[in-house]
């Protein structure tokens, strides 16, 4: 099967919104009047993002979601998506199951596909990603103000768990790993939240390399710091809450950069706890207040009697 | 050096055009009023589309002149582009050389770097680049009608001779090769051109698969066939006039299914001759006239007694 074969039979989709479809040497896109297009890129590799064994269907969902997870970070609605799809050889069946899982969260999130590019080549799937947000309302890294608030929506570190349980690191039953495997395979990009915390968050990222590392990109962005209280997220483990023991600290350390995860960690205004409650109903999300942004540098973890903890939690950094 | 440290010192740019600069979740872009935004993406793969010998600066240079040629294609002025870096180890002496290859092509076309990701894994850069195009004035594939001239931008077929002189399959004088490989490593997207083109070419892609195969996309777009003169297409090869003597069998498949040249394929109706012309003289790039598009659909080509050879030249296809 030729490339522009493989196109036409995987990724061929009616055009809806963008003007011309895969096809032409380019995809043409107008944003609405008064919208700003949002563009995120990423690459996922194999071995590095996903292990050779991943369902093809879960990878195409997991492919896109880490992109759309972008959007929701600056409260943008998706629009449409390129993909570059670096394959060792034509596995059809493994091509039906990638474009399906993909094209399933796509047209959940109303995204099209508008263009695109097939290669031989080590498996590698890089997508970049169009959202539409009005001017001036992005949710950005950089407007963290000292009292407020620090948010994180859904739960954080299974994700790190399922692969720690992969690789023998770590046992876990089997129906907390499958929960967990989810976790990590199925993310579910919180756009809706992103969008309805619009005018309400002060700042927002999406929590890719760890809640520690990505919080930190907030703090510098911002010129503040942060106090997080572990008592309140060392609960965000959902394993934890599926009866899986952990020695306390590992808990939290899982919580606070296991990665992977693709929540949203974001800052309000202590006078928002009500508009960001109804955000979170608004995006079928659970939103968890975690810590108080301050005006000291630095990222300081106090226990329940309110000392700071002596701890470094370093975000998982692909290149060390 | 970790992701985002690389990041900081080789590829971040002041912030001209785009409202947020690398490093927030999303870049955000805003088309002027009345244009539409072309977007197109590639993914190059070592060993697949360079050579692991290349000169970092040369690669640098033709990952985002690929794209760039796609956009010259749609009649677009580049905007900007977001980089996917996958890289086997941190290399500080490549990567410098990369990113001097390709801020200077990005500066020569006022395209500015707006996002990116890295991560470790095969050597792969993975590119997509953002247009301006006034609303309606794109250039598209479908829109040859017979009777229309077939043009061509530059030279064609030394890429593919400099890739068989590296496989050791042609044997070629070293100022030749040298002229070649620089087609290959250096190609010059024909922005220019395509923007001069805007309402005098009634199609246009550009090839990099092949002569052939990529004017055959605006065949079966366009619904028509096309009356290629073998006598105006075999002079296409650069090396040729530099002397290099071959078959005018195999100098004539060269310039027909080399691919990788990056230069245009086009057609305009035979009162805008002129015009073409200006175009090309406005795009600083030579315009050569080799045949004509025809109803009948297929793509034939003629000696020059004006009979039908009997040849096929295929494209090009990155999974055959």
């Amino acid at each position: 099967m030729g490339e522009f074969e493989l196109i036409e039979r995987y990724f061929r989709r009616p055009v809806v919104r963008n003007v011309l479809g895969v096809g032409d040497d380019c995809a043409l896109l107008q944003p609405r009047a008064g919208q700003q297009l949002a563009v995120s890129t990423d690459l996922l590799v194999e071995g590095r993002h996903f292990l050779s064994t991943v369902d093809p269907a879960r990878l195409g969902h997991k492919s896109l979601a880490v992109n759309l997870s972008d959007l929701a970070a600056c409260g943008a609605e998706p629009l449409a998506f390129t993909l570059s799809l670096s394959l060792p050889q034509v596995d059809e069946t493994w091509l039906a199951g990638f474009a399906r899982g993909l094209f399933a969260l796509a047209e959940a999130h109303g995204c099209e596909l508008v263009g695109g590019d097939t290669t031989r080549g080590p498996l590698t799937v890089g997508i970049t990603v169009f959202g539409e947000v009005p001017a001036g309302q992005a949710l950005l890294r950089s407007g963290a103000r000292a009292g407020d608030d620090i948010w994180v929506s859904g739960t954080l570190g299974d994700a790190r768990l399922a692969l720690e349980a992969f690789r023998g690191t770590q046992s876990v039953p089997a129906p907390v790993f499958e929960l967990a495997r989810q976790r990590m395979e199925l993310p579910a990009p919180r756009v809706a939240l992103g969008m309805a915390l619009r005018g309400i968050a002060s700042a927002a990222v999406d929590i890719s390399d760890g809640l520690c590392g990505d919080l930190g990109h907030v703090l510098a962005r911002s010129g503040v710091g942060a106090r997080v209280e572990a008592e309140l997220a060392r609960p965000l483990l959902a394993a934890a809450r599926e009866g899986l023991v952990l020695p306390p600290e590992q808990q939290l350390a899982l919580v606070m950069a296991g990665g992977d995860d693709y929540e949203l960690v974001f800052t309000a205004p202590a006078a928002q706890r009500d508009a960001v409650a109804a955000a979170g109903r608004a995006g079928a999300t659970p939103v968890t207040r975690i810590g108080t942004i301050e005006a000291e540098p630095g990222l300081r973890m106090v226990d329940a009697q309110g000392r700071v903890r002596d701890a470094a939690y370093a975000s998982f950094d692909h290149f060390r």
